[in-house]
């Protein structure tokens, strides 16, 4: 989509879908945050703990909540979730991504790959034997897209992105760069004296609309397939093991690192570099907290966490000592009570 | 070596060298789990808790301990060790990945480096000066190999993988995309006001049948060199620091982090996510546990944790409160201790 | 710098601008350790856990505080700080690493794009249409550089680094290999059935003589840049969101997960592997250990921790069991408390 460089408050109010309290002819061109927007910035009101920023606000126009639009100080888009009419509204004001549908000259494409004729292939792009990128799908400079990997249609491969082969990726997908989507997994056989490699023969299938961040890997299965579920989001520096089995619409923050065999269910969230174990399932709708530790299976949904909180060293230090006690004390505070009630 | 598409079950047994029970015409077309495996699969039993799968098991046939042998629905490869037989077996199901040896006409190579007759080169690959690549060895598209970097017999490096000047890789290792062997390592002197570099004058030395797995970073030493002994398996995204001392055959799971200076032992287990500090040695045979911090030396083998189990996020925040407690609750401890002993 | 194969001690003591002590005609060709330095070796004492290796140490100089001069047992350059004066050094002895000015053929530059006439531009580059290449500075082979990117003076950036459109890197920064500045920030609604995108319309500035590690990634902001401030040092595999502001000098270690919008002091130094929560504010001057998570925000500068210590497994498991009966544990020694006080 080719974006304007301005709207009208109107305009935006349709394109939005949203209702509009104010001039319609206001004149928006950027949006920013509460704190730093001025004359010509729509900015927006989603978390409760900035609403002391309103009084300070230079917007032009506000994305709010009917129940707060009393406390604007300016014109306002009204919708009661005002996150989601921002995130609609920052693509109306992204960079200009239009897919010019061109092959690099320099693209290095096996004749029996097939190409969309809408696609758009960078620089230095290497597509292997039988592979295929569908309508619309844009590979960047220096992707390498091994043999038979399939691209489904308007995905958006940034640079450096390596795919192996037998990959499937479906419809609508991002890949950010320096991801690396089926290496081998991490299996080995020790016979002893030292560490077989175990051939990795399954692949890996991402659903549709599915966002993979910079550095992250996701390794190819070792008999089946490791399956990223429909509408998934990763981060960066995302580590998913070897058959884990990612549900549909759960979120991955980043350097979290998934162990093989790992099935994770539905809606899930997991927090920044989090660790899970692997060969455990985990329920739809659990949430795990910032690096957590998740080392067995977690049944029902629900939060989670592991871990001990942050304190100054020294503080810390000394407790520390007492953890590695804990055992100890716990027996000692059983035989104290059992003299106590006994006396 | 190029493999067949399917193989009788008296063809496996040789190929294994493992005894045969059942009829050697079965025709194998393919290697599955147990619990997906149909008619022309084989599959395996190696882990104990599986064994209730096996009577449902629709296998052609299964590796399998021989006291074991009387549970099998089907056919059997009789062997001490299922999983090094399955370990074997993977290869002969794998892919054909014949090194065809041939320069990509897009690669670019310095007239004085020295690439083996039966190597392979990929499309858009760098070599530069004096650089090295030996008999078998394959490199993939994209990779970048530095000055005076030596590449051994038969090795694999998948796509975009970067090694920098002076680097030596020995003969049958497997290198996977986006890893980076040799960077600098991370040291600089602060002189009160800013931090000064440290040039980085050591290199990387890597041994026979290591596989580095994507996105692993390995640093070249201050002044002498990190190395990683014979035999060494390390998984996705792992850091190691430079003038790091891997010893053979030590595992390293995904996401460990080691900083410089670190020695490890032979036959070390490493799990996921594990923190390392520096300037620190561990003996041989030790295994740590998942997303453990090792942050002090290890002197004999054995099985090593830190951390705190996982809980529901409600419980846990009551149980961290305490945690930060803990010295003064086992000094109300002692003290009622000593009351209760003087009365 | 064309660096020369050796150095007198006389030229030595004259470029690092230190006292010498012993015979200035003494050939020195290398740095090496304490431990490994021989004839014609400088090497230096910095820590004080060395000492006791000076009495075998064959150098044939050292690097040394002049109060410890006097247990050298070879030629010395005093210097009240020993570890930057062995930096300074370092980069005497270092391969020579002048930039050729050269555009490799196999560079693919926008004829937008504008690139010094002292800069290095390696095979297989991208630069995109109105980037900007400064005085000196060298880009990797396989380097892709977006839309209007600019990067300043003497940068270098290794083989394989991707710089995602807008992002401003100034003078003299170093990056390495397969690290992405500017990939997306990790954002999206949820609108009660998927996650929605958000467009992150911010970019990426880097100040002067920032060094970034191999595989680091560094997210562009949602609205506002994220910024990396002057001197920041930043190790391999470390992940930054979106909107977070790093102050200048500030040291980050290997692996360290920062989530988005935190902003860090001026002069601190981040442990490996440690992780920050998003949407806090870290003081000038704080240290924070390996692997700590950083769970609110830090006020004052200091040292500060979280988690356990290691410990064999066996006994750690009897304590964590007991971490997870703390809460009670605690209730438990306050009611002995009222008993025994009111007994």
């Amino acid at each position: 989509m080719k974006n304007k460089s301005f709207y009208t408050l109107g305009e935006l109010a349709k394109l939005l879908d949203v209702q509009l309290l104010g001039n319609e002819n206001i004149d928006i061109g950027r949006l920013a945050t509460l704190k730093n927007a001025g004359q010509g910035d729509l900015s927006f009101l989603s978390n409760p703990r900035y609403v002391s920023q309103l009084s300070d606000c230079k917007a032009s126009a506000l994305i709010i909540h009917p129940d707060q639009a009393d406390q604007s100080p300016c014109a306002c888009l009204l919708t009661t979730n005002p996150y989601v009419t921002y995130a609609r509204a920052s693509h109306l004001f992204a960079p200009a991504t239009e897919i010019v549908a061109a092959i690099h000259p320099t693209a290095v494409i096996n004749p029996s790959a097939t190409v969309a004729a809408t696609a758009s292939i960078g620089a230095n792009v290497v597509i292997e034997e039988g592979a295929s990128v569908g309508e619309g799908s844009s590979i960047g400079a220096g992707c390498y897209i091994g043999k038979q990997v399939s691209i489904g249609k308007h995905c958006r491969l940034y640079a450096n992105v390596t795919i192996y082969h037998d990959v499937t990726i479906a419809d609508n997908c991002v890949i950010h760069s320096a991801a690396v989507i089926g290496a081998d997994g991490f299996g080995f056989a020790f016979d002893g004296k030292q560490s077989l490699k175990i051939a990795q023969l399954g692949s890996v299938e991402v659903g549709d609309n599915v966002e993979i961040g910079a550095g992250t890997t996701i390794d190819r299965g070792a008999l089946d397939n490791t399956v990223i579920g429909t509408g998934v989001k990763i981060d960066n520096q995302v580590q998913i093991g070897h058959n884990c089995i990612i549900g549909d619409h759960t979120v991955i923050c980043g350097c979290v690192a998934i162990a093989g065999s790992t099935v994770i269910g539905k809606f899930c969230m997991i927090g920044g570099a989090v660790g899970i174990v692997g060969h455990i399932s985990i329920a739809d709708k659990v949430l795990v907290s910032a690096m957590s530790l998740v080392s067995k299976p977690i049944t029902k949904a629900g939060t989670y966490s592991s871990g001990t909180g942050l304190a100054e060293s020294s503080e810390w230090k000394r407790n520390i000592v007492r953890f590695n006690q804990l055992d100890d004390m716990s027996k000692r505070l059983r035989e104290l009570e059992r003299i106590t009630r006994s006396s």
